[in-house]
């Protein structure tokens, strides 16, 4: 069975799930979604994610499954990149969750605003570069002292994190401060099947 | 073993904690959070949860899990509000980051603005509300031709969605045009062992 995933290259949410897919080895083919003309607001798109988004991980001619840490998880069920502890698994949804909620919304809208709209006066960014700093404090106070995020291994939480922590230069965001973080980040990197995030179209 | 919940009990993010322990039949204590007077950034909140958000589950002096999704998770593991099956494991999770990433920043903020902080006026106001009516056009497109959001029975995404949907209203948001959504929050009511959620302190 070869998965189908609708997706953007450049977009840190697929980058995640084409990580994951590379690292555990699974076919899949990639279908390039056109999102900056309009292509997640079409009729045959919202069949796929009536929530308008990417990536759609098609598992079967009736099957979508939405939403990256949903993914992510799916593909890792039964891998290395997902413990089977309780507590663990739990720690893991834990990191997830707050990347979608307090990282995410902070790095990602600042570099989609910058790379993608292309718009340096927008006046949301100095929000999402106090809460994107906000969520860099959390993470290198964890990562002083662990190698990894959960149980001292790589798992789907270090994946999520990695996909926009990774580019954060293009958020306008400086690292120089987060030795931790910059360490763990080469970690991640140095996994076996790494592939790099492609850079956005200019 | 008896859990800790630290919490705001009017919050929807803590109250889908407690509604888990309570139809779970688990022991807890909950330690209310004074979150309006700063009691989330104190130091002994921080060794909590760095984050310095609310709601955390300490599970023993050691161990905390933070982010409602993830304790959510952790709670319902091996009871009937988690499927076992993987597919409805990863559209259980996909329905809980849709409700922390396209819900909960729009509904339970337009809530957080307009009950906690009281500015009917707030410029983010339009945007949240316009946020709001995407999502609830999402639950009700899905519950149209179902009786929960996920395998035809009750899950922790239901608990999830359910938090701050029930209480659209205090987010002036207006539900008379979502039969679909308004007969699942009836059947989410009438689950055993369910609790309501305390009134915002006025």
């Amino acid at each position: 069975m070869t998965y189908q995933v609708h997706g953007v290259a450049s977009s840190g949410n697929c980058y995640k799930v084409r990580l994951a897919l590379e690292q555990l080895n699974l076919p899949y083919a990639w279908h390039e979604v056109d999102m900056m003309h309009g292509a997640t607001r079409t009729e045959t798109f919202l069949k796929l994610n009536p929530n308008g988004k990417v990536p759609v991980l098609r598992i079967d001619d009736m099957t979508c499954l939405c939403e990256s840490g949903a993914i992510l998880c799916y593909l890792a069920e039964g891998t290395p990149l997902m413990p089977t502890d309780r507590l663990a698994r739990a720690q893991v949804l834990q990191w997830m969750f707050f990347e979608q909620y307090s990282h995410e919304p902070n790095v990602a809208v600042a570099r989609f605003i910058l790379q993608f709209l292309k718009r340096a006066d927008d006046p949301r960014l100095p929000e999402k570069t106090a809460g994107s700093y906000r969520a860099l404090d959390v993470m290198e106070a964890h990562l002083a002292t662990r190698t990894f995020f959960v149980g001292e291994r790589y798992t789907v939480a270090d994946i999520a994190l990695y996909a926009y922590t990774h580019v954060a230069d293009q958020a306008n965001l400086d690292l120089s401060r987060y030795p931790a973080i910059r360490a763990w980040l080469g970690r991640v990197r140095s996994q076996p099947r790494h592939v790099e995030m492609p850079a956005v179209d200019q």
